[in-house]
């Protein structure tokens, strides 16, 4: 059962395809390194999307989130990067990414990327 | 007294149908299978809507959400359908179905769909 | 100085008529009687209103909620006659009538009202 | 199905009669008239107990409850006098009945009696 | 109707002599003035008793605390003087007052004294 | 260093008269009396506004709020003197005035005024 | 992976049964049925222990909960249950069951029975 | 390792310069001088931007508003200094700048200035 | 006006030294350099005390608390500093201070010193 | 800068060895693997202890708390780690280890140790 971390995003068909609606998955679980200190960053990530034809499979979002988990990733960057990923892989409508970073040097961070 | 669950919904009249006005009902006790695990996922459900000439009546509305106790439904899926079988059941000027699951593997969902 | 709940609503002349502006009155002190069960019900109402040439007094707004206590009331019935009494009343420029209503059955609902 | 509200306690026995172990049952509906104004007082009533051969009956607690809605009563009379009521009915090992009632005056008021 | 502010504090006869049960009175109107400074100061008062044959009336303690509202009070004295008011009127089997003053400086100051 | 509660309200130069900037000052301090029952009232006042060549001097803001003390005031009247106030002394480019004040009789009321 | 829920428990070693020390499991996804009305109650399980030899494994404590979805089940009768079963399956040093229940007719339930 | 406090500000370049995206930076280690008092201010800064072709980078704006540490600064022409100072340096797309200081005589102040 | 910080601390006499009873002074407007880095340290100072003959003078607590603006200080010894400071001028019968200090490095720090 | 994770805690003297005073450390900032399901888990950390000769040094017990990033390991013997590495290292007084980990499976942890 123990999967490995992989930035491959899996999609399962949208269930309804002819309405306009909004899904929005979210994880206090997020951890990536500073790429200036090489420590450990904590955040929260909320994705909000309306569906096209596709919706992300969760297990594999969080397979795709895992596998920031040792890599460097600057918070403005790994923001677009998973707005880029999610977009090519499921082509919604529209989407939101938003990051919040927990404090570091008394100073907390939040990034916010949508698309169109 | 005791009923058994079931996906009919009752109305009753709009008392004031000539003006335009928004009702809400909400409850954190909705629960359902997940379909790829087989286990019990648990949520809220909000309705709000403009009613037309029909109100649904709460207590068939308690049984409605009941009756996907043991039914296996996909988040999206699922809330679709309840805004698709109010939408039939009461015919309002608009409705919007949200529904908010607890954490599975880190992450929550949220699944908002309106009518019109 | 105990007085009767009576519907009668006396109002005081708006001290600034010159200008539009807001007045939100609020008490978590409703409760009227359920009309399917027979048994109290319990909840908030809010009123915001922009007065016209009069204010609506709060002693008799305190006397006309209680007015409801032992009175059979559906929630979008009562939310429905609560603004029209006060229009009737202080003819006010826009008016809105919010009622949150306790958890029964699971469900929890608030119903609102505005004119125009 | 609509019942009269009643001072009468029903009791049902004590499932696990061999242990200690603490009931704590609690509703934010309670609402009385104040002996002094004669206007309503509103407010949450908290009891736990111990219980020995019988435990209360939710149903009729709730009917017991509402029969003080339209009786004057002190605050500090009516939290002895539920405290009476339930000693009396269930003869429990111990019990704390506490009263939280909204703001008159500015001022709001807790009343808390146990036994032994 | 309207009273004047005055330090006599009413007693009621306690309902219940017979139990030891505790009343909690608050309130967040209180105001007094700054000796050294000579403006307002702002706090909340908490007294807690377990009465004898005495409680404190309300309307009267609102009042008392009334008197306040244009005298100079350092945090420390009031609170001791209004314990000591307290138990000359109602000679309680104990008692504590708590003040809790609001931000002077950037120093938010509580003061707490209790009988015996 | 003791002054007195004065309606007048001094003003200082806008540093920066170039750029459109928004002022939120508040403060929970707020007391008057009630020209109904003679006995105080309190509240909160939060004053937003856009400077144009003036702001308000925050120790006279205080002075001015003061100044209410020992005035009787209505709800409504005294947000809307407080706005017209404050409009004569600093001309802002926009303002409002938002007055909340505690419970009485159950009734909470807020009260909302702007210019233009 | 679809599991079947079942009241078996399993164990693990504990990893310091040297030292006391003590474990909280909690979980809001209590479901079962009432036995009066035949519908569905919702809460949450705490489960306090100081493990001897045992730990409870968290999969089976999560299928042994789930095993009560569609049981009957008085509150107080389940939590003594609920103790009953994992003090036989782990014989920790001492436990506590606490069992919050959602309102039903108004009326919120808290159960809590410990060992020894 | 220790660095001095400096008015410079550092940025480094946007990563994602074809989109448009919001990036928050909010610390509440705000402290200056009262130029009235000569005492310490406290607050949080929230700075809210779209970046165009570069990003401020985080030590140098901890840097930077440790520089204010010791200088006296109005709470207007503070904020509008921090937003003059961070346009010039980042040239964004567009900016907010928010200051949220703490209670002084009663009174909080947030200033809010905005480019363009 | 503008005073200079520094560590001496004024006191004032106990108004009711015939009583144990106990002071809360607390700010949120602690700060500090951190040794190590050289950078600004935030936290919170909670004073508990039950005076003997003599209550510390809350202006020259804050500027005390101000005397380490710019001073080193570890989080363990300006603690124990600050309790034996106040000791030595207010002699006080027992005495807590508690620092809170913001997050550094992920790590947040709270250190409790008493007398006696 | 960046350092490498690594069990080592370092220790600095205690300013104050005459005088038992607590010391709270709390970083929500943990991670490691789940032994069972190679998956990651998230949790607080809280160290309360009594220094005797010695401090945990901040930025090592950071370092050493990192470096569970990739190892597996059950929350109960992980907790027991902690407190048996930091009393080697430290000698206090007396200390406590809480680990709070987020949900998994609908079921949150939390295990707490203690010495002596």
């Amino acid at each position: 059962m123990p999967s490995e971390p992989t930035k491959e995003l899996i999609t399962v068909p949208n269930p309804e395809p002819g309405r306009d609606y909004e899904v929005l998955v979210e994880t206090d679980e997020m951890t990536c390194m500073c790429p200036v200190t090489g420590q450990p960053d904590f955040g929260t990530v909320r994705i909000t999307y309306v569906p096209d034809e596709l919706l992300v499979e969760l297990k594999s979002l969080k397979m795709y989130l895992w596998s920031f988990r040792n890599e460097g990733a600057f918070h403005e960057a790994v923001t677009n990067q998973i707005l880029d990923d999610l977009l090519r892989a499921t082509m919604p409508r529209r989407m939101t990414v938003e990051t919040i970073w927990k404090v570091r040097g008394g100073i907390a961070t939040t990034v916010t990327a949508s698309h169109p």
